[in-house]
C-alpha cells in the first residue's frame, strides 16, 4: 500500500480548504491536505503572482516550517475598472461587498463587464527550497445581480464564460470542474505527480 | 547661526513633498527636508498605524539608511462603506478613482456621508531606534461632486469639515492649516524642537 503524501495548506479561509480538500479527494492521487490556520502578512503589490511569492518566503523564513506547504492568493480582475479590486479582493469584499461592485459596473455594458479570476498557488517543498508558482485563471463576465448561494466571496457575481450560472448557483463538484482556483491545483498535482 | 537640521522624506509622491516642504518653511523652524524618491513595499494591513511602522522598519534593514528619516502613510476612511478605501486609498485612487467612491456612496445622504483622513508619519531618528508614530485627523464629509482643482488624490470630493470647501478648493495654505498631513508633520516637528 502507497502511503499517502501530506501536503499543508496555509490559510485562514475556511471555504478555500473545503473546495481544495474536494478536488485532492476527486482526483484520487495520493495526496493528503492538512490545514493550518495560520494569518500571515501579505505584501501590498500589483501582482498577485509577487504577492503569495513573498508570502511564502516570508513563512519559510518566520515560521521556520520544514513541511512542504502552499498557499494560494486569489484576484478578481475587473478591465473596465482598471484591475480593481485584484490584489485587495478580500479587503474589498469585506468593506463595499458585491453590492459595491454592481454600483461600481452598473453603467457598464457587453465587454465592459468582462472578468477574470485569478488563482496562485505557491508552493514550498521539503527541504524548503523557493517557491515554484502555479497559476490557474477563469474567464467570465460580471452578472447583472448577485445570483445563487453557493461558493463564497465574488462568486454570486461572476458568471463563469459560456455557463449561464454564476459560480454561486453550481455545485462544488461543478464549479471544481473550471475553477481558477481548481486549475492552479491541478498543475501543483501535476507537478507532484 | 544655527545649522539648520535635515530630515529626509522617503516617498514617490511629490505632492506629499510639497506639502511638507511648504510647511516646514511656514513653520520657520530650523529643518530643511530632503526628499528621497524611494520605493518600498507596503504590508497589507486594516490599520495604517501598522503599515508605516512596518514600512519604517523595512526601510531601515533594507536600506542601511543611517540618516534620521520619515515615511507616511494616508487613507481616506469612509465608515459607510465600512472604512473602504482606508490602507488601499492609493491602489483604490488608481483603479476606480473619484468616480468610483461617488458611484459607491450615490444612495448615502447626512451622517452616511461622514469621511476622515488620517495620516501616519513614522519617524526614525538617527542613529536609528525604533520608529515614533505621529497620527493626524481630518474630519469632513464625501462631497456629492467633484469639486476643486487644487490638491490631488481624494481632494477633490474631501469637504473639510465646517468649511464650505472641498481639499481641492482651498489653496495649498488653506489645506495644511487644516489637514490630516499637517497636524501630522506639526506633531513631528514639536516632538524634534
Amino acid at each position: 500500500m502507497v502511503s499517502k503524501r501530506e501536503l499543508i495548506f496555509i490559510t485562514t479561509n475556511s471555504h478555500k480548504v473545503k473546495e481544495i480538500n474536494e478536488l485532492a479527494d476527486a482526483e484520487s492521487r495520493n495526496i493528503t491536505i492538512l490545514h493550518r490556520d495560520y494569518d500571515y502578512p501579505e505584501l501590498q503589490l500589483d501582482e498577485i503572482e509577487a504577492v503569495a511569492q513573498e508570502s511564502a518566503n516570508y513563512i519559510r523564513e518566520k515560521t521556520g516550517i520544514e513541511d512542504s506547504f502552499f498557499i494560494e492568493d486569489t484576484g478578481l480582475f475587473i478591465p473596465a475598472l482598471n484591475g480593481f479590486p485584484g490584489p485587495f479582493s478580500a479587503f474589498v469584499f469585506r468593506t463595499i461587498g458585491n453590492e459595491g461592485i454592481l454600483k461600481l459596473m452598473a453603467d457598464k455594458k457587453g465587454e465592459a463587464r468582462k472578468a477574470t479570476f485569478k488563482t496562485v498557488v505557491a508552493f514550498c517543498e521539503a527541504p524548503q527550497k523557493t517557491p515554484v508558482l502555479f497559476v490557474g485563471i477563469a474567464e467570465g463576465r460580471i452578472a447583472e445581480e448577485i445570483r445563487g448561494r453557493g461558493g463564497f466571496g465574488y462568486d454570486p457575481i461572476f458568471e463563469f464564460e459560456g455557463a449561464e450560472k454564476t459560480f454561486a448557483e453550481m455545485s462544488t463538484e461543478e464549479k471544481n470542474h473550471v475553477s481558477h482556483r481548481s486549475r492552479a491545483f491541478e498543475k501543483l498535482l501535476d507537478y507532484l505527480s
